[in-house]
């Protein structure tokens, strides 16, 4: 019952430290004779990288991947998955500025509540470095998802919103997604963004996000019920994500607005196939799949690293204040984006394993 | 890996279907010597009863709850306790008008899809009725609760939004809750809640709501990095209510138009405590509790059984319509307030007995 | 993770004590539509009910189950089984001579120490009886497979050895198991066997047994490496039984006396099909079924409550004695014989429906 | 649910092939702020490594581990704690003799049948080698026991016998156990095992072996009722140890030669505290440890790969013979010894955890 894993069938656990020797996770429940490289994996962690665009943060590591078990011949064993990334840029650089202080809206005050040990070098377990090798395991749960249904079933995350600025849904083109730094499918907006973000370093704050995952080609019947639901095993997975504070399905939080009479999206037979003419359910009814579209939406909080002295304690229980130069993300929300993808692509990886 | 059971250490599953013989849960994982009677349980399942109030259900049910194990002489002896409610108004009505039909906006679909065979009698298990068993199990939690950390514990629900109707935080008192048919915490609202569920039933519709809890008295250091986190445990956990689209801690959505300066909590130390001087995070830090109220919220959909004539589809996949007459709950979410306490209670329940 | 249930998939928990108002159990992760009625259950408990025999207690026990969810007109709907029996025979008879001494050889002194309360009435949950919801979760199990695989899965306990007298297996006929009081494969030996029980009552004593179980028709390839093998499965689930003591698969203990040139079993091709020309290793290499006949042993103890006065101590830590009057099993091997079949029922479940 | 790991709350799991680039494990579920080194787990490696003995495999591997995550500044930090081992013999030798035979007596042939594809270098992932990351994680595991209860818990395996020779217990010496390379505390036999042994070899064949496993120091207490008794995880923990046939605690299967009356383990009161006057039990009762020495034996088939020539088949259900060349141990029953030590001290681990 580790809480450093997740999923049942298609399971992953990830250790290390932001700033330890390495990272890595170890994924299990993959099927046998699946085609599986480390370049499989990497096409994704480079999407996530650090230091890549100047609105994100300056760290360098290279992520290189390497597969230590469980594929032979290039193709999976059925057996465990070691996948590994060293840490390159652990440099001991001084910590004595934070290494006695809770950073404010971090997890080191909970943390030293819990265990009264931290590793306090840029976060430890807690850094959102940890999340690289959740993408590394849901590119690892595409593969098992495109092998055991089919390769038509796509998984899509947008950044749809920065501060208070929210795309144009009318200007949705998912090609533009990965042809901009904001993973944005509005490319009217990106201006806008470059704009806000610019300001909140100079105001030398942060700004929060909301990204939109979707999932189309699911076949109908995934999740379990009552306590499996496929929605809320959703729910769970991204609010793993650091600095995640909320996640909704299709209308979400906007079902409180909705009419009764509209939002049970009514059935009909198109081409003798049961279809819907509406999706507020977002793909999802009772915790199972519909066969529409998978639609879900979660609120990444502005980072809490940031330039602007904030009031604090330490551990001695002294007051003292405390502001964060350097390298971070001044919207973490926009590199939440293929780690989102990650979760659903996990999720939905070990619910079809339940299912066939 | 049961999917019908929540919780690893505290943990209860529920077994029955909403016009079966009984519905039935099995708690287990609560320590020894701990006082528990049927009268502990029956007072929050009063709560939740349906026919107590023209603005919810008029199916008749007692639900009186029997403890059939796992309590000897007035005192849990850390074995699985057994709770069993029969269900009285379980008459064999004429179900021919739904038998072979989806409801749309129901599970009908999705469980024909994945099971091949479904008790289409009231809903079978996707019936909001196993709900009753949840609150059964959240009172046992809140004995374990009490009997592990203090009864200064306390875990509130309350309906803070009907339809566009929200109430106003300013006259939020908790001794009302109790003291309408709505759960509110503000009785200004109540005659505006009354009108909009009596022209919503005019209409042959139905209204969401949303409801926000709040625990108090938590100590710092629940939660379980990094898959097990405590609001990610609380998401998944309220996810599964039915009807449930969203959930959210702390500011949640709203945290993407705050400012990282001000949304971060700073700290500073009161009488020799840490204390924060805002709650942004909602008691959650790094899935961690801080030891501040742990605040979240969740949005229920429309009811979808309304009386307005649907489009919708049968077993055939030939195209018919569908209305439902009689006994349902114009706003499920009026209900789902004791459901969601139940379900803080028992996530609540089991990080206490993992962190001790 | 609850400790009160067995099984990944196939999963079934038990709740209840000796004399409680009932026991039961609830079975979960039964695929749909499979054909189930409580006769289909009752069966297998009437094989293991007490007071059949003047070998065995004479507790009054008709042993009726209730289906009370999970199966819709006759078929399994893909959720939770409750299976309830009523305690018949639970009669407040005066307890005051056990209800604060340690019976030796019990669970009575080691549930005190953990617990510190115990519900001494026959046991409370350390009982045998709690056994009845294993009975009957194998029967359910055993239509799993059935349905699952094919009917031809057979699964025979037999009774092979009391006290020192063992049977001889050239007299091994299967037809003859269910026509003797003891699951004898070997008629010639039951008069010996009733000889020498008749003679442990008149010496205040009891005697130890074993019982094997061989499985047939199981295909290759179940069980999962490396912690989860169906040999450690089985070992785990065969030493759950109260009063077991060892288990061993194949040639067990006797593999220590093995060459290992003949202990390999060599394969070699029959009818084009691959075929061993031995079975040492019990049906399962690399804890993964190999197509042979799964064959297995366990141990049971004598009998602990015997009318010979022992020494033992009380709840206040003095010294005393104790005797047991009444109802007693001389041999509880004997009534292991359809617990162990249906352990190994629900272990073998549980792995065909992870390998499918 | 992986099965690849092992243990609730102290949980491991491990990864890697027999030739692969690494061996490792993930151990998880250790509390904080216990002082962990690479060299407290380098000593208990060291007595299963290859290569030290002509009595055992002449592989040549260091065996050199590294903490990769979860330890800071020498003390555990709640986290996942990463241990590596590299393969340093991996050599890529000729493997085409064996590349599309199965080894009789080994998983070759059910891992083909279940995966469809297998690791044939040295067994891939079915390979002993494996057991190196036990042998770490019951490093882990001693730690974590004298760190929550104290350094008087003492976990000792010792061999037992080898064939059909068996140790006098009347020499029974603990301080022998480590002098030899038989850890056999009767320092007596050691000719007769060396000889055993060299014939063994010189035949073609070789030997199964007994391992005894004595716990001392551990409280009353540990175990769950019913499906994870002690003793039932001690069954499981054991049997998953590569060639284990059997398991048993105290008598274990000698108990069906016992009176009931001596067999049940009379107390009394000793320096006002609860004593036994026998441990036939093997210090478990009713899957509760009693206080006593706990006591648990296991069975080692002869090592399968021998020299001499064995009748098989290939992939291609061509029949075939094949005889195993090089250095394999004649008697893997003496390496297990360690790899017994450290199951066992896992699950003790695991059960002191969930009880505190």
């Amino acid at each position: 019952m580790s809480s450093n894993s997740s999923g049942k069938i298609f399971n992953f656990n990830t250790w290390g430290e932001s700033h330890g020797k390495a990272i890595g996770c170890v994924v299990d429940g993959v099927p046998s004779k699946i085609e599986l490289s480390e370049e499989d994996i990497q096409i994704y962690l480079n999407k996530r990288r650090p230091g890549q665009s100047k609105f994100t943060t300056q760290r360098k590591e290279t992520d290189q991947v390497e597969i230590l078990s469980g594929v032979f011949e290039g193709k999976t064993t059925g057996h465990p998955i070691s996948l590994l990334i060293n840490n390159e840029d652990q440099k001991t650089k001084d910590y004595s500025d934070i290494k006695d202080i809770f950073r404010p809206g971090h997890a080191d005050y909970t943390y030293w509540s819990k265990y009264g040990i931290r590793d306090y070098r840029g976060g430890g377990r807690s850094s959102a470095r940890e999340t690289a090798m959740r993408v590394a395991a849901g590119a690892v749960a595409r593969k098992v998802i495109w092998g055991k249904i089919n390769n038509k079933i796509k998984i899509t995350g947008a950044l749809i919103q920065i501060g208070n600025s929210k795309i144009n849904y009318d200007n949705w083109n998912e090609s533009q997604i990965h042809k901009n730094q904001f993973f944005s499918p509005d490319e009217k907006i990106i201006t806008e963004w470059e704009d806000l973000i610019t300001q909140a370093r100079k105001d030398g704050s942060s700004l929060g996000a909301i990204i939109e995952i979707r999932v189309s080609g699911v076949p109908a019947g995934l999740g379990e019920p009552i306590y499996d639901k496929l929605d809320s095993d959703i729910a769970k997975a991204l609010m793993t994500i650091n600095a995640v504070k909320g996640v909704e399905i299709g209308n979400g939080f906007g079902s409180v607005n909705e009419d009764g009479k509209t939002n049970v999206d009514e059935m009909s037979i198109k081409d003798g196939k049961p279809t819907f003419l509406s999706n507020n359910n977002g793909g999802i009814l009772g915790g199972i799949s519909s066969g529409q579209d998978i639609i879900c939406r979660f609120v990444v909080k502005p980072t809490s690293s940031i330039s602007t002295e904030r009031k604090t304690i330490d551990i001695n229980l002294q007051e003292t204040t405390i502001s964060t130069k350097g390298r971070h993300d001044p919207c973490v929300g926009i590199r939440a984006v293929p780690v989102g993808e990650a979760m659903i692509a996990t999720t939905i990886a070990d619910h079809i394993l339940r299912f066939l």
